[in-house]
């Protein structure tokens, strides 16, 4: 059996996810590659190794230029903030290693385009972790729009609501804080959380044309972890946009932390002539299915259980009623990488996909600003 | 255009149910029938006088034998507690009017057998009020179950929950209490709330052949309104039973008024071999479907929004997607009772269809108290 | 006992829920004045005469004007379609008329203002039937936000989403679709149900400082019922906007008639700093409350059924569990309204309230054409 | 940092499922002790080490008596069938290996007695994969009880609904279908599904007075997977039983394979005096609380989403929102086993603690066959 050994840059709650899906990976599918918890990056050398230590990795580095320069590091995974994925990223690629890279891709469309040049030159196996495509109910969802199950699409819609900045005390920036900080984090919601309801939206819908938005900054200034001071928010708090699709449906997309009383609440619904289809995040097991073609007086919302054998992803799992968590997209989501190594077939969103959300964003963070409609640039 | 006169006898909280439903339903149901408020009957002259005035009721009496007495009243409804149910109807039944019940029909299986004899002796028409039947989904339940769409049935349950006796200073027996008398009720919860569920059931998924049950008080005594004393609660609390029905499908009911956070929760569940349905009164413009014929990854509980034109009685009502309530089952009642003397096909149930209930609340009560397996009589 | 003598203009699906409101009300309300259903006007006199003769108006009229003209109405009730709200409302407060008119008040902001001056110059108690104002969920949710239970608000977002013109053979104009005609009826889903979803918010939430829409024509001809030909389809199939209220907060609106699965799909969500709500017109004897109060763990969204006696109108109706339904919004209005007359407060929402929607109606519709954003005019 | 060495005796879907636990323990939890996938024993030897290499057992065995004489072995894990628990478990407290074994515990209380007796006499840790005390909502509901927030219990009903033994053509026996065959498994629904049911109510709601049960087989003959012949069934598909608390509160419980829909749906409530709580295996990260204390007009059902850090076992997982498993279940077992071993508190529940579900199912199968109640044998 090959391995496949794995770098891990960041250590963070993303560092976490990615090496639960590391390890758990080969206890579930069927792959020609062991995946090796190879070695662990961080700043801080006591971290990193009590890191490494709980999850099983041989070694720790401080400084992810040299993880890059090892010859026994196959994949180099990104869980760094966002200001940091373009660097590494790039320096992956020249020395040819497969390179996993946290979502949003990039701080904006620019820096994504020239990632993606650079994956591509080098000619390396890439993916971006817009994990939500691996929620076995959001890949049926993929697979009944791919039946032509809906029809013609009018609709799509998709919110993620949140909660956790309502606190005016809360500060802003350093290692827990940094989705606060524009300098690391590039923009709020727009990339943190419309990031991965575009990214799906692309995924099941197809591209967007144009877009206006409105962005809002509701607390105006917090204390700062790095400096130690009250400074400007530079991030949108929330961020509502519509958009009109290359297939002519209408979009409607709305992110916030600032809906009391949502924790996560990532839902999306797409209205077809035939069929709609819906699904929530916090109850991430379930698929709402409307079929017009079922007998008039009958029709209804049917709530779909997805954890049958003949549901995406869930033969590896358990058994019909049973159900599995979040963690389980990342672990779908490296065994798809895998095979799309061992098949040839590359596994998505690849950089060039995810470069597609990017573009979006751009659109949107640019519209929330001067109220025009923009279009969406396709590279 | 001919017109049915009524004469109501009680006019408390069923008083005020059946007034609605014969104010209301010729503006909704296309009747050769006019129906007449004609008088309404209490105790209280002056209670009386003012219900008959908020309903339009032309004339009062305080006496019902006078009002049975009255050549211009064509329909005796009984709105009064179960205890003076037998006596007013075989009364009314001997005067030859038609007669509606409030359920339970009696207070026990001998006296509604003496009842049934009565207006059948008389060949009056007659009709008990279990008017969760023409609830629309309900209703439409019934017509999925006769089409044959379940196959063999496997289990049947029910429960009714309420929680407004959970307080031990709530008195019992008069006007407002009387459910919790034993003297004016009968029995408590199986009267009161099982009868309900019993008559769905048997209506639903056929007769019951045996039954074993469990009953308990939980607050033993409590002051009596009518005499002033702290006295023995004689009414049954709570009240839980399993069956076998005639099909050889399982039971399972419970009622009770002490479960916190129900208000009135009367749900139903029947299992067939290739569907279920279920339904919940808290919700009752919903009936819950599940298909087996259904594709195998796409089966799911379908929630109808039973508000279509084509599903029982919506057609008389708005549009799509708005609902009705709880009142609207006794102007269906009432629709289809009037429809019946029209046409000569009785609606149910009947006297002795609701006889069927007392006898299954009479296995229950009785198993209550001896913790025996008892057969059902059938009459 | 004082009467009030309704003359109702129109007698088609409002037509129906408004004459039950006047029937109803009486049983349930404790008022002054007692409704009596006078005159029912409509073009086909043998129609009128039916729809007399099941709700029990005493007589007919075949023009409006003639029924204005009568000295025994107290009342003119408009339930026609939009574009002659305007004629008959004026020629009503010219002749002294108390006014009850559909909704939306008029076919835009320019001819509701002129409404206003009239009915105000007249001085005649007006109201428009934004009946889901009293739905008992939704004064409550009314009730709740004036405690100031919310705190700061950020988001206000609602849809309004059907699915029954989605066939390209349905015809549009004529007495049954004219809703789908824009002669007729001014707009396509914006008149017709954001109206509604803009009424609700302006009343909880405040006014709206500026709007962004987009607006689309799913389906861009459709035989025409009058004139039996192929026409162009004037009307928005679809509409969604983004807006920002008087009090900082974002708003984020959406309506359809091709969203498949949903009939009536009115839902709003109003997320304050300390407490969110949300409602749904499917389950509208319902109200979801989350409080940032409650402890921590226990935290959670609560489903109130809102059928309790100290729940907005319910004590006139039934007992805890039971609900009511969609015509009872009608009723409770009339109640009010009456209230207004006898106690010399009107009832909300007046004919200048109601204008307020038509001026975002009027914001909205531009920007759908001009992609623009619009500021709301303020009268 | 001490290790643990696991035996793990059997491979089927329970093997699966303690093997996870056992590898990931030591990635969320913080624990004295490695735990090791030392040995796994199957009768098979290939698709042992199939196993192993999948888990990373290191070694495998075919007879479970050498592993129990292994040296390098801490702990007997039991996943066998429920005929073998007994021997496997007392050669492995002769042994003096702790035990960890699958429920439930013995074929019947006469046979969990013995294994009672012999593992205190042995003093060996032990303990029985009652798995679902630890999904973190259950754990949270049983918090809230002894915190004494729901005052005195009233009702506890259950029920786990299954559906997949519906088709007359599934043969019985063997490897995959050991469930329905009698001699393997000593019961139906009852040691399978009710046991859950039952340890988690003697758990939350004290011991058991008495039960009445009805226990029914619907198919009554399959083909025999061992045996090649049409043979009867012995075990119940289905069982229904009423009960009473030691506390007086009144049981009703229901299990079955034959609930079209239902795939693994078990569900309890309990009522209690200020507060009520109900939970569903199906949408297991969610906790349904009912809180009379709350405001009368804002009382509902609140759904709390299980998932924050003040939640039971969540601040080893992810963040607020996203939610885990099943199989997570499993491993918060294994944490609290070594940090019972660890600490000299046992970690519930021991043999002695699942013996008592054993004699509630011993009245409930007595019943089910002479349709008497029968009283709970105490130890």
């Amino acid at each position: 059996m090959k391995t496949l050994n794995v770098g891990l840059v960041g250590y963070g709650f993303m560092g976490k996810a990615h090496s639960n899906a590391f390890a758990q990976v080969n206890h579930f599918f069927n792959l020609e590659h062991q995946v090796k918890l190879k070695s662990v990056c961080g700043r801080t050398k006591e971290k990193a190794e009590t890191f490494a230590k709980s999850w099983g990795y041989e070694s720790t580095e401080t400084d992810w230029r040299e993880l890059i320069k090892r010859t026994d590091i196959d994949i180099i995974d990104i869980c760094t903030p966002n200001d940091s994925h373009a660097e590494i990223a790039e320096a992956a690629a020249k020395a040819g290693k497969m390179i996993l890279c946290e979502k949003p891709l990039a701080l904006n469309g620019a820096q994504g385009m020239e990632m993606v040049k650079t994956v591509e030159k080098a000619g390396v196996p890439n993916m971006v972790w817009y994990n939500y495509r691996r929620i076995p109910a959001v890949t049926f969802a993929k697979q009944l729009i791919d039946e032509g199950r809906l029809g013609r699409i009018f609709h799509y819609r998709a919110k993620f609501l949140q909660d956790w900045t309502i606190n005016p005390d809360l500060p802003q920036g350093g290692a827990a804080l940094w989705r606060l900080d524009v300098g690391a984090a590039g923009s709020g919601v727009t990339g943190d959380l419309l990031a991965h309801c575009i990214d799906t939206a692309l995924w099941l819908n197809g591209d967007m044309k144009n877009v206006t938005a409105i962005t809002e900054t509701f607390v105006k200034e917090r204390m700062h972890n790095l400096t130690g001071k009250v400074e400007k928010v530079g991030i949108d708090d929330a961020c509502s946009f519509l958009s009109v699709f290359d297939n002519g449906s209408l979009g409607n997309f709305e992110s916030t932390r600032y809906a009391r009383g949502h924790k996560a609440l990532y839902t999306f619904e797409i209205n077809g002539e035939n069929a709609s289809i819906s699904w929530d995040l916090h109850d991430l097991h379930r698929l709402q299915w409307f079929d017009h073609n079922d007998q008039g007086n009958l029709r209804g919302w049917r709530s779909i259980h997805v954890t049958d054998s003949d549901h995406p992803y869930m033969k590896q799992w358990w058994v019909p009623g049973l159900s599995i968590g979040y963690e389980h997209s990342f672990i779908h989501q490296v065994a798809d990488f895998i095979q799309g190594v061992e098949t040839g077939k590359p596994a998505y969103p690849t950089f060039r996909d995810a470069q597609r959300t990017q573009r979006v964003c751009d659109a949107v963070l640019t519209s929330g600003k001067d109220h025009q409609w923009h279009n969406v640039a396709k590279d």
